[in-house]
């Protein structure tokens, strides 16, 4: 294991020329940031991979945190981190935009880097934070003190997980963030050590705890508390489906290293292919696309799963029942319906109340006087008009309400603005986008074992 | 409303001739009934409508009760019985067989009327009975003590029943006995005031006990204590469809007396009609045929009711909704089934244990190993193939089994025994013999408001 783990990490180690380029922005924008906000009185942090050494090469970014006394307001914060911001990338002749997280930030492009200029607070400790990002300080500062020389085995489980699509702790990836990568390889001493152990893991059975002192209450596959925040399980982002991925990946490099694993060959993806292959699983599918919410994915994401979730279920209750489904996000939105049952019979029977319940016979018997109405054991049964008889029209239907309606149905807010102003169903790959198709690829090659 | 009964009274009353030539046949076998078995020290009864001038004109069939002191034996009380009733039809140049009720009796035709020759116990009270045809004579003295001048009341109580359909408490009908007719009749004094009154019963709410010291704990729609057995209720086989159907026919014939309901037209059935009718239904339906089973109707009905509702749920357990099924037995049995859903993709998933639960999760992967695993949620979640893509396949199956494993599928004997030899399935009503479609009719047709 450990020549194939030399290779790889030859092939991910930023050359020598590259982290010059970055050392010599890096330490530009530094001495032009302190010129700026020294005379404030107010001091600065690098944070990110880049600062401990351990970035791959494809990722040219890095985080700049300007630090404000406890005293300052939110507003004032926020307004001065955005003026700052704004200044320092004018003079470096960059571009930015205004981004949204907890608060404001500027998301800059700055000599091929992208830098994020964020505001924080400089608090005691890392328990009182005012906001997520107060904490990214002491982050920085427990691994300055504990990462030492263990930063090519960050490099390599962060490749790990890449390669395995488990990196990153945002809402869409759910999966393990740079921090828990670096905790983890300080836990295990090396990354040979950290595959060795977490084949063996147990969904539930693993609680890390690097300063012994972290609570226990936590219903994560993985525990991992911060170091820094006793509270916090690192890990909490982390999906099921990852935990076991992750652990599923480390069995198969720990039975058999190779270093594909690590470079995983392009997916060949043919719309014809998964078109045929969706065809002769019997079912039926529906694809809904719709715009694009004006939102990060961090909350596109979790709305648009809750929405395919409620748009299944909606679909169940009227007995076209759905063997899957998923989502996706690119330039649109989409939601994939794989159907096992979609077209029903005109007729649907009803079963009522007991005869012997005279009171809410009677409701029945006035609700469904226009029917056929008959009595199956003891209960009255009325045989009614079925509404839809294909599953498209009822999706059609259901779709087609106004935002109020849409929201009370239990579409997320985001999601039922954008599909109010409309939506189209695809019937078959050929009408979607170049590229989009992917996800359905994974929808149907998803496996574990 | 008076006139009408009257009119339909005329009708239903049989001539001065058939009453004539009923009386001296009853009389011939009374005579040479006392001749066979006053020897043997033995008394009889004549039971049934005739001997209270109740019957209708189609039904030449009365009962013969020879008998027994309590102290014979079951065995002796079947085998004198049998001897007796063979010797009374021999005299007769009459035709028999042997039927089986609780005990076996003879079945007879002689003379053109059918009559059944009946070994029961003389008990002292109704209460004390040894089997359920030892009430008939008891049945018969307080009808004969109590019913007057009522007969011709009776005469249009059943002729009504009969015209709806509700007439006979055998478990194929599930409807008013004669007897129950007889109480209801003697209860509210004249057919007029039963159907004003049954016109407004609900269902649970009506207890009628004549001699007023019944037991009260009966779930039935309808509970009538039998003045002779105060344990027993009349109307105990009366089904809550039967009963709803019955209430309905008086509010309908109270609203607007006609002479039409006693004397329903012939219904018009087509099979091209009915298979037409189906398929506008967007259904699909299956016909399973088996030989009928040599037991009476009342063993049969209930065995393939129940025959009917377990292959509905086994077809419901794999996915294949049916909207509803019904049954018949004629010269063959038959079983209807209407599908809702009849046909499934080749791919099903199977939600397995959480994450957590380690212990099954192991099982649960070593089970589908062979298949596609990954996780829902926090579920472990298999695709594995259908074995059963068309519903078709699955009565197949389900009904090729070995006669244990039907009855341990929850098939009733005679029914599991009878299918086990064989049966076929009817996808339309073409090839179904003559006749055999009025069930289906009757299914699609059934309405109560």
């Amino acid at each position: 294991m450990q020549k194939i783990l030399e290779r790889v990490l030859k092939k991910i180690t930023p050359s020598e020329k590259e982290q010059k380029e970055f050392n010599s922005v890096v330490t530009e924008i530094r001495n032009l940031t302190d010129e700026i906000i020294k005379p404030l009185g107010l001091s600065h942090i690098i944070a990110g991979s880049f600062s401990r050494n351990t970035w791959l090469p494809y990722k040219k970014e890095f985080d700049l945190f300007i630090m404000f006394p406890e005293t300052t307001s939110r507003q004032e914060l926020e307004k001065k981190g955005l003026q700052i911001g704004k200044k320092i990338v004018s003079k470096l002749n960059g571009k930015y935009e205004i981004a949204y997280a907890e608060h404001p930030y500027i998301r800059s492009e700055v000599k091929g880097f992208q830098l994020d200029i964020v505001p924080c607070y400089k608090v005691k400790s890392a328990e009182q934070i005012k906001s997520a990002v107060d904490r990214t300080p002491f982050h920085n500062k427990y691994l300055d003190n504990n990462l030492g020389v263990l930063a090519p085995d960050v490099r390599l489980m962060k490749k790990f997980c890449k390669s395995i699509g488990v990196y990153g702790s945002d809402l869409k990836t759910e999966g393990f963030s740079g921090y828990l990568c670096e905790i983890l390889i300080i836990n295990y001493g090396s990354f040979e050590k950290l595959v060795k152990e977490a084949s063996r893991w147990e969904p539930g059975k693993i609680f890390i705890d690097l300063e012994r002192n972290g609570y226990r209450k936590f219903e994560n596959p993985l525990v991992v508390i911060d170091p820094v925040d006793r509270k916090r399980n690192v890990a909490s982002a982390l999906s099921p489906y990852n935990f076991i991925k992750f652990v599923e990946a480390c069995k198969a490099f720990v039975k058999k290293p190779e270093e594909s694993m690590f470079f995983p060959k392009p997916k060949k993806i043919s719309k014809i292919k998964i078109e045929k292959e969706l065809k002769s699983r019997g079912t039926k599918f529906f694809i809904i696309e719709f715009e694009k919410p004006n939102v990060v994915d961090d909350i596109i994401y979790p709305q648009l799963r809750k929405a395919a979730k409620r748009l299944a279920d909606i679909l169940k209750d009227n007995e076209f029942m759905v063997l899957g489904y998923d989502i996706h996000a690119d330039k649109k939105c989409y939601i994939f319906l794989e159907m096992e049952v979609w077209k029903l019979p005109n007729k649907r029977k009803l079963t009522g109340p007991s005869i012997f319940d005279v009171k809410h016979a009677k409701q029945f018997l006035e609700k469904y006087k226009k029917d056929r109405i008959f009595i199956e054991d003891k209960y009255w049964t009325a045989e009614v008009d079925r509404k839809f008889i294909l599953a498209e029209m009822k999706i059609k239907d259901s779709l087609s309400n106004k935002l109020k309606d849409l929201k009370s149905k239990g579409i997320p807010s985001y999601i039922a603005k954008s599909v109010s102003k409309g939506f189209k169903i695809h019937k078959t790959l050929k009408t979607l986008p170049k590229g989009s198709e992917e996800f359905i690829y994974n929808y149907l090659n998803k496996r574990l074992l």
